[in-house]
């Protein structure tokens, strides 16, 4: 067969994973928790089951979730969102995202992307026939580089993809990095594809910046979130996208006949410990930043260099000190060799900085795993 | 915005079960059972989230899931597959369906479809840039005609859409129809998608015919099955897609960058009850033969005239010695003024035949429901 996606081979996270469970690694390579989920929303999946929740729900995600979900960006945004027009409850942000992309991006369209980028975006605007125009962050800091952006612009450009708390880099973006952003959608005439599925993630007492909390942006906007994420749930693979009903409309448009809708009583088990505990994903940034820090505070005699993610639960390290080989050879040798499993960053980027050396870790894991983890690091 | 998709509203489905919802109508248009999954199965799922099984299953499924399934068609079909290569579960056969199609369908090709079809296949090649290509199924018996067929065969046709047991109207294909379908997919080349969601509901002793079992179709489908439809549990949304290895990796390709992967407590739940239970799936035909006949017994003294469903679980009603007014008019009429909701079969075709007067009718309901609605079908 003639493959649509030549390039493409299966996903670095399920790669490494395999790997590292090949090896008996310690796995800081994809992004889940090593930990439980809260208790009380593990029980109510049980629940919801047995409830006799196991039918169809409606296409948008069921009203009780939605509602609650509202309620969230009321609390922690301060915006309103109409969950019956602006809302609606996907099978995780991945089928979100495919869905938003494929739903405005047609032949010949031009897609912003971000280098680093998450993988599956350049591949969702392959199968709608849209071009990826590929702009690199910084390098020092990654941070959008505006002028790069504007020179990237052209009258085909349809589609802008934003990723903050950024995977696999950490960064996030400020005010005023969103007023350029409107500025130049309006201006332009493109939409916004805005990844926030690591919203609650953001360090350091700083606040999220969502594209809801700014007007202009919110009317050009898809935001994606996850359960996975906030909840530690990456396997009830279950999110939401908000968006503007004209927008909201295309994308169930094309949700209905991609996935139809999430599981049942996940959705249920969701609206349940939400209404429980709303107040729950306003704890997580303070139990992440408690990992990253024991992370890189016992890194901190070794031979790699970092910048302490602001955000997500991604750390890069830089291993220039320690060797110049390519990054893909050196994940995997390490994982093999020193029991630790990560991603290159090179493999996010369409054209990697030559003498890049960067690899990222995963620190949503237990404190002896961290420490276990940063000891073996140590000694390379 | 400028649809992608400006034919398409919200799929009749979802709209019928909120009319009936709304009218307090007995539901039998969307296709989902109103009993329980069996407690077993039900049990598994509260168990597998309690023993931790929340994070990322593997991109392809969970190797016991997949190893139980291949496992399933060696005992109901015979065929030997191979769960590493030729198996993945996805999230909903439609999900499976929309991959697979995306995965090969290119701009310009023709996709067969012979109508009536389930509403998610043309959306699917529309999104692909593909042109579906609408052949009639015989008026008389929902059979196909191959003349019809041979007739919409050219140079582009890329593949071909297969669905038995139908959804809507309930016929099945036999033996010769996969042999006339090999020979034809050989000769010009094309691949086969077969929806068989409802493998396991084939009434009156007849065997399902699957493309599994046809050598030269095997070689050149995708095979796509449904744990909603076989275990009653339409809301966790969880299936598998069947195809040779190189189409796999196609589809997986594709499904990656989708959704990703399905559910992992469900695909425990699964795996654990089909270790335990194997043999259920084969109690299903007697089952629902029962409740095909119970609602047709209590149609006897109604002016509708039908032929009994051949497999599925949806039940076609002629309603012409009644009415001639349109099929989209009356069930939405007679879900207000009858209580009895269903779906209109011009829904799922292309050009609609004139005078066609057919209403669906799903029969996966309990005794007292089927009974009530006849009933009140009687009083029309
Ligand atoms: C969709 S699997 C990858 C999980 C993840 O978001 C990551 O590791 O970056
Ligand atoms: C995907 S919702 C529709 C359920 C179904 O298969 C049907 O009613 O035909």
């Amino acid at each position: 067969v003639d493959s649509k996606l030549p390039g493409v081979g299966t996903t670095i996270f399920s790669t490494m994973t395999a790997l590292a469970q090949e090896c008996g690694a310690i796995n800081l390579s994809q992004g889940f928790p090593d930990f439980d989920p809260p208790a009380a929303l593990v029980a109510a999946l049980g629940e919801a089951a047995s409830a006799g929740h196991n039918q169809y729900p409606p296409l948008a995600g069921l009203p009780q979730l939605r509602a609650q979900l509202a309620a969230q960006l009321a609390r922690y945004r301060g915006v309103t969102v109409d969950p019956e027009a602006e809302l609606t409850v996907v099978p995780g942000a991945t089928e979100g995202l495919y869905c938003a992309i494929t739903a405005v991006v047609r032949p010949g369209d031009e897609v912003i992307v971000l280098d680093p980028a998450y993988d599956s975006y350049e591949p969702a605007v392959t199968l709608a026939g849209g071009r990826t125009v590929h702009v690199p962050l910084t390098p020092e800091n990654f941070a959008i580089d505006w002028d790069r952006v504007r020179a990237a612009i052209t009258p085909r450009t349809r589609l802008f993809m934003l990723n903050s708390p950024h995977n696999p880099c950490g960064s996030t973006v400020n005010g005023e990095d969103l007023a350029t952003l409107a500025e130049l959608a309006e201006r332009h005439d493109f939409l916004v594809c805005s990844d926030e599925v690591y919203e609650h993630l953001v360090f350091d007492g700083a606040a999220h910046q969502s594209v809801l909390q700014h007007p202009a942006l919110r009317a050009r906007s898809f935001a994606h979130y996850s359960f996975g994420k906030t909840f530690s749930v990456t396997g009830w693979k279950t999110g939401y996208c908000v968006a503007p009903p004209a927008l909201t409309k295309e994308l169930r448009k094309v949700h209905q006949f991609v996935a139809f809708v999430a599981v049942t009583p996940v959705q249920h088990a969701l609206a349940a410990f939400l209404e429980a505990h709303p107040d729950y994903p306003g704890t997580l940034a303070a139990a992440y930043q408690a990992r990253r820090d024991r992370f890189l505070g016992a890194l901190a005699g070794s031979r790699f260099r970092f910048r302490p993610a602001a955000g997500a639960y991604f750390q890069l390290l830089d291993y220039g000190a320690v060797s110049d080989e390519p990054d893909t050879v050196l994940c995997e040798r390490w994982t093999r060799e020193h029991g630790v499993a990560s991603v290159p960053v090179s493999v996010f980027q369409a054209e990697p900085p030559p003498g890049q050396t960067l690899l990222r870790f995963c620190f949503a894991k237990s404190d002896e795993v961290l420490e276990e983890a940063a000891k073996r690091l140590c000694a390379i």
